[in-house]
């Protein structure tokens, strides 16, 4: 157990350390934010324990990887910007006063709690896939005990987290988070099965993304919506949200794997191009250049050269730029999503999250 | 689609061949039996369609692996055998007069392609883990196209099973679902745990393949007879019923890999001592040699030796006969558990196949 009133390190939301520099009154819905996610972290920790301790040692590595916790954080500042009746009281929290009642319900927590553990099975098997040696700082389960353990943990994973779900038992909840683990599956095979395609489109790229990453930060908005009693119109526009904030933050994933600080990101970067997997920047630019430097390009990609040379050559078609701007107006169209929502803090923090999913460094 | 009235080769339940032999009055069980499980296949079939043609290859691939159907199966005759009203009545379907009605209901076929889903999903799994070329007669998924599209393949299945659950709008057979994949999940890691333990003791044994193996047959039963209005005490009787025959299945699975014939039983043999594997007879051989003699098989078992000269030493002890002798045990603690059911056709059935485990080849 976490002691009361110290959230664990994990529990800080991404942007946190900018968002911190905006408006004081951003301030409390902070807090309410932080203390949520320490009850997600509690939620899963409950949901994964094992009386077995070769098992329990899995789960408590495991647990490491949490890190940016962005599909929780969507599910409750969904919840927190969709509640019909009065979307501002959850927001007064810690100001003088009677301690307002909050609109965020156990349903929440729950929610936030599966699909934080969907993604962490999916980033097992993504490290089995990869060969990934380092997640989050810490060796991936892959590394440590071998690619056996880590199927089998993340089917652990994905089994703890149906659970957890039928537990709510909301029918619609664990048919959506059944079907977007389908999903998110069928574009990771999708993925394998494009693997090495160097003449993949941007509509197949799309396509892939859609399903594999957008799909289940979708459900998260849509998820946590729902649950504060949000009619169907408000939570399929949260899915939208959801969906085009997925989409850009992948863009702005494969950016990081071609330019990004790897000390800063935590994980082992360059691996899209390693492993055959064509990125929004790579398909561009094998678009639009002449076939010589086409050419050129795919010897590089074929003998795994550096990805600082591959990011060079990238520039030179203007691919990094395109890919940027991209992701530019996916942001553009997810804010306009949030526009029908009653003004309030967690629809501004929604919107400066989708900001700066443009700007993150890790 | 497959057209009506003719189920696909793989509906046949696991011991039809032999059953054909026993008394005509169990035909028109059969009968039923055959057609609830042709529904199960369809909508197994159904629930895994995808409209990518790269997961739907793979998903039809998969589909060669039913064979025995024995969770299916359970939870057919499981529902037959415990509906409190009238257990006969949906036994003389096909005989002459008035088609009577069934005591099945679409919730038994969909529970069936549940536990089938969620079995399939587990085998893709071990096959990775067991580095296994072949299944069923057909080629592994991982030995097909990669271990990567395995492991995906596999989640893809479980979160199917998943949603497919979800659909009943049943949370206690979501719960009971999603606990059991945690269960099984959580013996594949204690057996991966203690791979090469040659000091693995009988409890241990037990507990494990009581996760492994017995938890997913026990919820087949279980779910099978709820269905049906089956009250606490019965279901937790059937759940008791599936727990002993899934563990002496698995110890004649023990000793098919042992000296089973791999053209019968379809499936790469000899793997259990090549992985580390230890199984009952093994550890009752090892505990119960003189010192010579046990140095001497573990020699044999890290030198990888033929499973035939691992035979050959274990039936100087009597290992062989002991663990015919622990499964014959169980089979008669499982007939038991059947004894205060109403007499009926299917409960008499649901003997015969603890029965069978005992003799099976396949």
């Amino acid at each position: 157990m976490l002691p009361l009133g110290q959230p664990p390190a994990c529990a800080y939301p991404l942007f946190m350390p900018r968002l911190l520099d905006t408006p004081d009154e951003l301030a409390p819905l902070q807090r309410e934010l932080v203390g949520a996610l320490a009850g997600v972290a509690e939620r899963i920790k409950e949901a994964l324990a094992s009386d077995m301790p070769a098992v329990q040692r899995l789960v408590e590595h495991v647990e490491q990887y949490h890190g940016k916790m962005i599909r929780p954080t969507l599910v409750i500042l969904s919840g927190l910007a969709c509640h019909p009746s009065d979307v501002a009281k959850g927001q007064t929290a810690g100001l003088a006063g009677p301690a307002p009642l909050s609109p965020l319900t156990p349903a929440h927590t729950t929610i936030g709690a599966v699909v934080e553990m969907v993604h962490l099975a999916t980033l097992i098997h993504d490290d089995v896939l990869d060969e990934a040696d380092e997640r989050r700082r810490a060796l991936t389960v892959n590394r440590l005990t071998g690619n056996e353990a880590a199927v089998m943990l993340g089917d652990y994973l994905f089994s703890s987290a149906y659970r957890l779900c039928g537990q709510l038992g909301d029918a619609h909840a664990t048919v959506r988070i059944g079907q977007t683990g389908m999903t998110l599956c069928a574009g990771e095979l999708l993925q394998l099965h494009n693997r090495g395609n160097f003449s993949l489109d941007q509509r197949t790229y799309f396509e892939l993304i859609d399903r594999k990453t957008a799909s289940l930060i979708a459900v998260s908005c849509e998820l946590g919506a729902r649950a504060s009693g949000a009619d169907a119109e408000v939570y399929a526009r949260m899915a939208r949200f959801g969906s085009k904030l997925g989409t850009a933050f992948q863009i702005q994933d494969d950016l990081l794997d071609l330019g990004g600080d790897q000390s800063l990101v935590g994980k082992s970067l360059g691996k899209d191009a390693e492993k055959g997997k064509l990125t929004l920047p790579v398909i561009h630019h094998l678009q639009s250049s002449t076939p010589e430097r086409r050419g050129k390009t795919l010897t590089m990609l074929s003998e795994g050269a550096p990805r600082a040379l591959l990011a060079e050559a990238l520039r030179s078609t203007d691919s990094i730029e395109h890919s940027r701007r991209v992701a530019e107006g996916l942001v553009q169209e997810a804010r306009a999503q949030l526009e029908p929502l009653r003004p309030s803090h967690a629809r501004q923090m929604l919107g400066a999250i989708a900001e700066a999913v443009l700007t993150r460094a890790h």
